[in-house]
Formats: C-alpha cells, structure tokens, sequence
C-alpha cells in the first residue's frame, strides 16, 4: 500500500534531510576517518575600486575532488558610503550571511539526526562595526566586528535550549566565534 | 587642455578610489567620532534540508539608514556529499569567499591613501575543515576552519611585505582571526 511506503519515507527524511544518509556518513568516518577530511576553496578577482568578482567552485572531501558543473560568481562590493558602486554585498555582509545559513542547517542537520521536526526557521543578523579601526584611527579600536546579534526563529516542538545548543555546533559560528589561524601570502605577478 | 584634466583626474582617483573621498570621510570621522559605527545586517529563510535563502538589504553608517532599491538575494546550500541539493555555496565557502574580497578591498584602498597604484590582483583561499567536529565525534576538533590559506597575486611596484600588512588590516581577516562575541537568541513562531 502507498500509505506503508509515504510513512517509511516520513520516516527516512526528517527536515527534508536524508537521515540514513546522515548515518551512513557518520558510520563510514568511523571506520575511515580520512573521509571527514574536507578542503574548502574560493578565488576572487578584483575589478577595481571596491568591486570584486568571487568564484566558488570545486572543493576536496571524503577523499574525492567534487567540481561543480558551473561555478558560482557573485559580485562582492562596497556601498557608495564606503566609495563603491554596490553591485552586491560587502566582505563583511557576506560574512555574517554565511553566519546565519550555517547555524541554521546545523541546527536542522544535528536535529533530523534526533528525529526532532523543524517546520520553519527564519533568521536575522546584525554586526557592530567601527571605522576607526579599519582606517587605523584607534589603535584600540578592532577592524572587524565588535559584537554579531543572530534572532533565530523556529517552528518546532523542541526545546529552544536545545535548537540553540544544535545550531552553536555550527562551524562558522565556531570559526567566527573563536580564533582561526589564517596565512596569507602576497606574490608579484 | 584635456591633457591636464585628465592628469588631476588620475590623482584624485587611485585603484579606482576616489582618495578626496577617502580622505573626507577621514577627516569627517575624526571631527564626529559617531559617523564611525556601522551595523551591517543579513536575513536568512530556511527552504527545507541544507537549502536557504539569504537577504542582505539595508545597513546603518555614519548615522544613516542605508536601504539598497532591490535587495541582493542568494541560495545557500550543501553539495551532495553534505546531503544538500548544491543549489548556491554552502555556508563555510561564503565566509572564506568573503575573506578574499575583504583581503583584497582592504590592500587597495589602504594603498590608494597612500598613492601606491595596484594594476591588478586575484585571489585564491582553501580552508581545511574536520568532519569530526560538526559531527561531534570527536571533542577535540573543533567545529570550524582549523587553517585557512589565502595566496593575494598583485601587479604593483609595492613591496610585497607592505602590501601584505595594508591587507591584513582587513575587517573580515580580524573577525576570522580573533574571537567575536556572538550573541544567538532562539525563540518559538
């Protein structure tokens, strides 16, 4: 009957995230643990001014290339307050946008793993920001943000204490959150 | 003559930089410390799985609301490995994406201050991230990025120390760099 197979499938897929898949992959790290292994890459080139053209295409994990069809472009700039032609987003906005799309399939991910339901989350950010130390006006004063404020909103059954502590598993909160060791190496063309 | 129009003109603007501008908007920070906070801001709606849609639209600086005509709109995703349907970049792509233009705008718009002239520039960024972490089957690999490698190619006649360090005064390298309070509020629809 129709009806046993759309329960089994119910079952299988919790916010529309393929469980055993999730399982699968949790038992295949365990026997392998070069399989949780994963290279995550970006290339950019600047157009002038603040405008940039960013490209994110192949990335390497569970010991396999994986290459997108088509790449992804986006136009990273800067606003006409801060001297740009505003053809999208800044660095900074981009940012915390990462931010918001990570908590909440981290939260969706590790709670279909626990067969809680999600029906709805929407989510917002905002990330303090003082000019005087990007421009090196103050010393004392950082060039990133100050502070980042997320609101998630969920349609769940679950405990908001355990949808929060789901969604602070997220590893752009983490590396955000804590620091990061980043090398940066300049070379003349 | 137009010779000598053009000459100012190449001046006044430095990697496409109009640095009159920048030095303004210096000078005006220095006389009213306030026009120096900014709060950028994104929203994010969850389409089901690893799939979402994400907003960035208005902003606040220099003691202004900033409120883009059309909001820039894009999918973020997980590729099929990490179970999603790969419709858009997936969280931890964006931020390291991010970086790159961050790196980049920084170095430019600190040389233009400085009158050092940048023809060209491109960028590349690959982030090692352990499955173990998000999954938590191991306590002690964290979550996030556990390196991040960025190699900045630049036409200039720059010294490639200088310009390393005028991009490392870049806001997103500092936010991913050293720690950032986070605040996240979870509430029920």
């Amino acid at each position: 009957m129709t009806t046993t197979t759309t329960t089994v499938s119910d079952k299988q897929t919790v916010n529309g995230v393929d469980v055993p898949a999730l399982l699968q992959t949790i038992d295949a790290i365990r026997a392998d643990p070069t399989l949780a292994q994963f290279k995550f890459r970006a290339s950019d080139m600047w157009l002038g001014c603040g405008l940039n053209r960013a490209t994110v295409g192949s990335f390497e994990g569970a010991n396999q290339q994986h290459t997108r069809p088509v790449s992804f472009q986006y136009h990273v700039d800067e606003p006409p307050v801060l001297l740009g032609s505003d053809k999208g987003p800044n660095p900074v906005e981009f940012a915390i946008m990462a931010l918001l799309g990570c908590l909440t399939n981290t939260m969706v991910y590790h709670a279909a793993s626990r067969g809680i339901e999600i029906d709805h989350v929407e989510s917002q950010v905002e990330g303090d920001l003082d000019l005087h130390g990007f421009l090196g006006l103050d010393p004392k004063v950082r060039s990133g943000y100050q502070e980042i404020r997320v609101k998630l909103r969920v349609k769940s059954d679950a405990d908001v204490e355990l949808l929060k502590k789901l969604a602070q598993k997220s590893p752009v909160y983490d590396t955000i959150s804590n620091p990061v060791r980043i090398v940066v190496d300049v070379e003349k063309m």
